[in-house]
């Protein structure tokens, strides 16, 4: 019994998943979901992505939170297209939650979608948004364990960021275990390495952004 | 029909956790519920913490994540009273899987049982384990808004301990936002600022347990 509303609820969620999926694809929007542990830098690295893209693109943020528009209200100095979800205690973002969201949101005008889900690696990753990709942000900070002790997340990420990399001098962070770590069980995901703080590496976030635009734009 | 599947699943755990307590207290432990977001340094303190102060007193740790062994391989080096327990991809621990591994584990002979909750800081605040108090442990690296964004999390906080305060001059973490953020929702409970990495304000934690003992052994 138990099993069997789990199951209606995330079928549920694949469904409507679908309809956010279309509207993304017809619209020729690029969509990333967000995931990560809290204070990773989520929103750095939106900010950081606006203020050197928004010239030639339209940026949009879906912004989840537990509560608070603490976040939002950052992103709306410099990005009109800006949603905040809060899910009232719930964990994650679903698919239902995102399409809420979109109402609000001129798709038509957005080239790049940001989804910042919760602040929460384990939860948010069972749940489809219809996005493009999964992307994992981790953080120097965090510890290079994080792979081995959230596997989950590791395995479903389409892209992995390291951010902070401006601590490497500060912490015992082994880079080549979390490399390794994510290899054992994730044996594509290109990684990026960058510093919000300190702009490094950010250019090679850019370029991966711009070509998956050019994709989109092109298909 | 949903509601009242999961209201008998609160019910059902608070009946189990009382169990726990009623076994805590009769052997008189101090059990303290260690709840952080992944990567703040929950095993590090623990590991700090024994160091200190095994000479004194028998520790125990119920080591909790969602798979892996890796954080009680550490601590195994330190302490003969260690269990795991792998949730299998549950966000949180239950009274249910204390209980079990409190069965491994010689409770009669331990004053101190860390239970270290799996790396989360929304899903395992809801779940009582028995424990005397719950310790939320944030981290200067996190940013200072992680009560605004995780506010359950700090309203049911005993005690708030602020860890990596050696990043203060890396960081632009600021205190006082911090503090008065959570007095906002949590006028009494105390916070106590430390570094597990240089050991400064470690003093002050280790002050704060053994108080807790000898309320606890003079009951």
């Amino acid at each position: 019994m138990k099993i069997e509303i789990v199951e209606n609820v995330m079928q549920y969620n694949k469904e409507e998943a679908e309809l956010n999926r279309m509207l993304f694809l017809k619209n020729k929007v690029l969509t990333l979901n967000i995931l990560s542990a809290p204070g990773a830098g989520k929103t750095s690295l939106i900010i950081e992505t606006i203020k050197r893209l928004k010239e030639d693109f339209n940026i949009g943020v879906i912004e989840g939170d537990i509560s608070s528009t603490y976040d939002a209200e950052k992103l709306k100095k410099i990005t009109g297209h800006v949603v905040q979800i809060n899910t009232g205690g719930t964990c994650h973002l679903n698919a239902s939650m995102v399409a809420r969201a979109l109402e609000k949101l001129n798709v038509a005008k957005i080239d790049i979608l940001f989804i910042e889900n919760v602040g929460n690696l384990i939860c948010p990753v069972g749940f489809d948004l219809g996005e493009n990709y999964k992307i994992v942000l981790s953080s120097v900070s965090e510890g290079d364990d994080k792979p081995v002790k959230y596997p989950k997340a590791f395995v479903r990420a389409d892209l992995i960021v390291l951010n902070k990399i401006d601590m490497f001098d500060y912490s015992d962070f082994r880079y080549d275990f979390f490399e390794n770590r994510i290899r054992k069980i994730n044996q594509e995901c290109p990684i990026i390495k960058i510093s919000c703080k300190s702009g490094k590496g950010i250019d090679n976030w850019l370029n991966w952004i711009e070509l998956e635009v050019k994709k989109i734009v092109s298909d």
